[in-house]
């Protein structure tokens, strides 16, 4: 079989793009490098070593440690399959090695247990996230063979997928507490064609919400493993704030254990395992045409971009517990919205995307990339935000890691994957999902195909994609739901381009030129009045970019200024700001100083106003110079 | 001598008033009954009889649990002054006795050290409060020895003061954390005549600033007193939040210990503290002339109603340590604004407007008694605000009593003493200071005079007062701020009104009639643009009320109202509701919800609005019914 994770795979295609380009280099050459000396210094190889040579206890970092170690083998897998690389290689290697031989002879491998409390694997499955860590395992197996063709990786994640097929639905009934094995068993059902683990994930996937055996263990930590971790610095305290509800019961919805998935209608819980289960969903529909799950995915679909989201594609504002709370709850300032959450949600999407050709998960995945999910990562490459908040009073910055470090790497593999994101293919037909320059060499239907895409996004709304095939092949061109207006001409000759979505262009191509071009205006918007925190509030967008106000470049405080909602906007690109950005000088006003001399309170009729500006830069850039206040709602005169 | 606290005294005051009576009323039958109930509760009676039986430990509460009694002792002793109450002088007389017994031969009491730490007697300045406790004792004493005739207790507390002089000075050399001891010292001064008195709080004033004993104390918090409590639960880590500034250094500003107060130019530190210090120098100032002290409170006084007070006269934003942070920072939803600090600002603004005459600062009281003092009191008198938030979402009630009950037994004090707050005098002429329902008996240079005043207030704007004396005394009748006109009419004669403050009429008097008829508006006001939180918003004050919108009195989520600068208001009085209050229908609008089905984010272009009234009722009644959202702050269409 060897399906690829999308249907397009990454060494399909080949970016080259002046926007994008720049993030994926740094990726590879500052965070896939820091990501390694960091499985140094963590002591996550460290880990593996101590178990390769017999010894117990001495286990280093967070107990899903290993994980950091899969990640990174993922990301520079996807490297590797782009372009081969024999230092990098070798290292991969090297950590294989290591993990292949700190895997049991049964197929278990997770340094904590091994070291730590060998007796008590699977005990625990709620909280010390063993199959979590197995899931990331099969996913760099998978991404490694793809790349490489060396199975060694891949007979390991093998190894382990049996066991737990072995040992779960008898012998243990149970889900884990953090979703991630599902997809990754469903990726090695289609890498291997073995259905056994299609049908674990399709286990995994519906015990969850009938399970008690979560609660279970909630109410019995001192029984089940990590009781040190749990008992002893107040994390128990803290797996009680999101395991329990307000009458001290345990609440399933943390970890998407409420109802059963086909019966769930809200995103609940921590947003980062929803994504990751959703996914995994999508993709078992897309494998077993279950239309009861399919409804699930579109009710939690529409519940989470229509009630749950904010307008950067950030989702998840509570600290507390990493995720969703209420339909509309979405404070700026406090928001948590996690770099992790946007990326699985493009994960989720795609897939959404995969099966049905819908104009408006990609609509949504272009979103998420260029606002939610890229402000997460600075322009060096080398600082991230695990907390995306849409309001800072200038305390908060990215850092250079954490101690639970699943932000970095996570970016890291989405970038080194990125061209999985650009193109999909489905019925015979190819469908170009995002404008990033490119060049995609795939076969559809048998057909050899290659598309030549140059785009001047996200500063001027333009592209050309010039197509060759050796047949016939729909090209499916996204208009995106942004775009006020869009031409579409073949070698100069218009085509009729009605609205939004795809427009099907069905014919033969000899490296004809499509010339994309966009109309789109600098946008106010507002949402929906039940959103406290924006009331009378608009967002700007020059889509596919929102923006944002900071402190750096404005006068007066940012809550000054109030921007009417027929502000004119004047657009400037500067090549030497922020690696080079569009600036935005929006018609705004603010309070006339004048009169307020030894006032606090004064008579508002007596008040008056001035004209200013308010310089706007994009959202992804934002905290990388001095710091101060930023906002992305601005005041407005909406009622 | 026998001076009273301020220029009138308790005693000469009989309120008679439709709003205020009822208050009175309930602090006398609710709140000095149940604050009774609580000394013998919170075991504060039985420290004392532990004490007196020479028993060690076993001390219940706080370490400045002495002060409850006290506090008590002074609110009741206001009501035995306006009227005796056998039953309540009989357990007044108890306490009393308790007191007296408990005391040490040298002068000292205060039950925590006697039964905890006896060798550890003024250690610790800072933290354990015993000065503070000392000067509660001493406005218990001087208010129950000129209500009663009685010295026992008064003696009790010349004890105390003579000891404290004796320690402080020469073998001490401090000043306490919790500033009181000053202006109980000018009240025993002022009651007995010993001039000791006064330069002991001359000496407490001005050494603060100046010493460093404060900051040493809290660099030996294992040397000094209350180690176990500073170490033992946590507190110390509390501690070191307000007395260690960013980098770790002992920040004075806690304790106001900063600055030399006499070079104080901003309002700092814990607002109670403040008020009560500044208080004590105000009352300095009267007796000493001191100009350089009386620049600084001018200096203080303008920071702090132009800089750092919320338009309810309640001050100190921050929750961590209860006082004032920077200029323009009030906060609404996290506002702290505690009772006690409200009621600290009477008390200093009252001495303010005794010495000057001046009428801003009974605007202020004002101001502070009906909204940012009244709002801390429950309508049943048994429940209390210790914090007063401009904004809530609606999970911030009154409790029944906390356990560092300050604010409690200071709003009873305050209640019972309100008379004193009404009229001044000063230069051989009186002053109306507040138009509250009341009879006046009192002598202004020798002369008798008598004020029989009824009021509308708050619900309308109009006073008369019948005015009888045996000599000429100039009456002075304030018109407050809010006034947009007046009119004074005696026995029908129009007297000329110019502009606000206060209106001279220099006559003599034979029980004519003073009809005053304020003209007022129900006025929106606006916040200094600095003020983050009320960005582009309006309060709204029927004067001398803010008024507040609860989501009880409105459909819609507070958050969707706007109401306009020019918007109309409708007053209607309800008698049955909430005591009798009058309400307010303000012209707003609220987003039409109107093609919103389905979105989360549209064009703000094509979201419209609709009509709405936002209902307003007091401020202070706020929290009497239906718990849900509150605010001050409205949206309006400001820039």
């Amino acid at each position: 079989m060897t399906v690829p994770q999308y249907s397009v795979d990454v060494d399909e295609v080949e970016i080259d793009d002046e926007f994008w380009s720049p993030w994926i280099r740094r990726n590879r050459t500052e965070t896939i490098e820091y990501q390694y000396e960091q499985l140094e210094e963590s002591g996550s190889l460290e880990n593996f070593r101590r178990v390769i040579d017999g010894k117990e206890g001495g286990f280093s970092g967070m107990w899903f440690q290993d994980s950091d170690a899969y990640k990174w083998i993922e990301a520079a897998s996807y490297e590797l399959a782009k372009a081969d690389d024999p230092d990098l290689r070798e290292r991969v290697d090297e950590v294989i090695d290591l993990v292949a031989r700190a895997q049991r002879d049964d197929g278990y491998v997770n340094t904590y247990f091994q070291l730590v409390e060998p007796d008590k694997r699977w005990t625990n499955l709620n909280m010390l996230h063993e199959l979590y860590c197995g899931g990331h395992l099969i996913e760099a197996a998978v991404a490694h063979y793809r790349a490489t063709g060396d199975r060694t990786l891949l007979d390991v994640g093998i190894g382990f997928a049996d066991h737990v097929d072995d040992v779960f639905g008898d012998e243990i009934d149970g889900v884990p507490g953090h979703e991630e094995i599902e997809l990754a068993l469903i990726k090695l059902y289609r890498v291997t064609g073995e259905e056994r683990y299609l049908d674990r994930a399709t286990y995994f996937v519906d015990r969850r919400g009938h399970d008690d055996r979560l609660a279970w263990e909630f109410e019995h930590l001192d029984e089940v493993a990590g009781h040190e971790y749990n008992d002893g610095d107040g994390a128990a305290e803290g797996a009680k704030v999101v395991f329990l509800d307000d009458d001290g019961e345990y609440d399933g919805r943390y970890a998407q254990d409420h109802a059963p998935v086909r019966e769930q209608d809200t995103v609940e819980g921590h947003s980062v395992r929803a994504m990751y289960l959703f996914a995994a969903v999508t993709d078992l529909v897309e494998e077993t045409g279950d239309e009861e799950l399919w409804a699930a995915m579109e009710r939690l679909w529409e519940n989470m971009t229509k009630k749950r989201m904010y307008v950067t594609g950030g989702i998840g504002p509570a600290h507390e517990h990493e995720g969703f709370t209420e339909d509309y709850d979405l404070p700026n300032e406090t928001a948590y919205a996690e770099t992790c959450a946007a990326i699985g949600s493009i994960f989720w999407n795609q897939r959404l995307l995969d099966r049905t050709g819908e104009a408006k998960y990609a609509d949504l995945i272009e979103r998420t990339l260029y606002n939610g999910f890229l402000a997460g990562v600075g322009l060096d490459g080398k600082r991230f935000f695990y907390v995306n908040p849409l309001a800072s009073s200038g305390d908060h910055h990215r850092k250079g890691w954490f101690t639970c470090a699943c932000c970095p790497p996570n970016a890291a593999r989405l970038f080194a994957s990125l061209g999985q994101y650009l193109y999909s293919k489905r019925d015979g037909e190819l469908y170009v999902d995002q404008f990033v320059g490119s060049r995609l060499d795939t076969t559809v239907d048998g057909v050899d195909v290659t598309v030549e895409q140059s785009s001047s996004l996200p500063w001027d709304p333009e592209a050309t994609l010039e197509i060759d095939a050796d047949g016939r092949v729909p090209v499916n061109v996204r208009i995106p739901e942004w775009a006020t207006d869009a031409t579409i001409e073949i070698d100069g000759d218009e085509v009729d381009v009605d609205g939004d979505g795809f427009v099907r262009l069905d014919r033969e191509w000899d490296g004809e030129t499509v010339a994309v071009t966009l109309d789109r205006e600098t946008e106010l918007v507002a949402a929906h009045p039940a959103v406290e925190d924006d009331a009378g509030r608009v967002a700007v967008e020059r889509a596919p970019l929102v923006y944002a106000a900071e402190a750096v470049d404005n006068d007066r405080p940012l809550h000054q200024y109030a921007v009417p909602t027929g502000a004119d906007a004047e657009a400037t690109h500067d090549p030497s700001l922020l690696e080079g950005v569009t600036t935005l000088e929006m018609d705004a006003t603010v309070p006339d100083l004048d009169g307020w001399e030894g006032s606090l309170y004064r008579s508002a009729s007596e008040t008056g106003s001035e004209a200013a500006d308010l310089t706007l830069v994009p959202y992804y850039a934002w905290d990388n110079r001095d710091a101060g206040d930023m906002q992305v709602w601005h005041r407005s005169d909406l009622p």
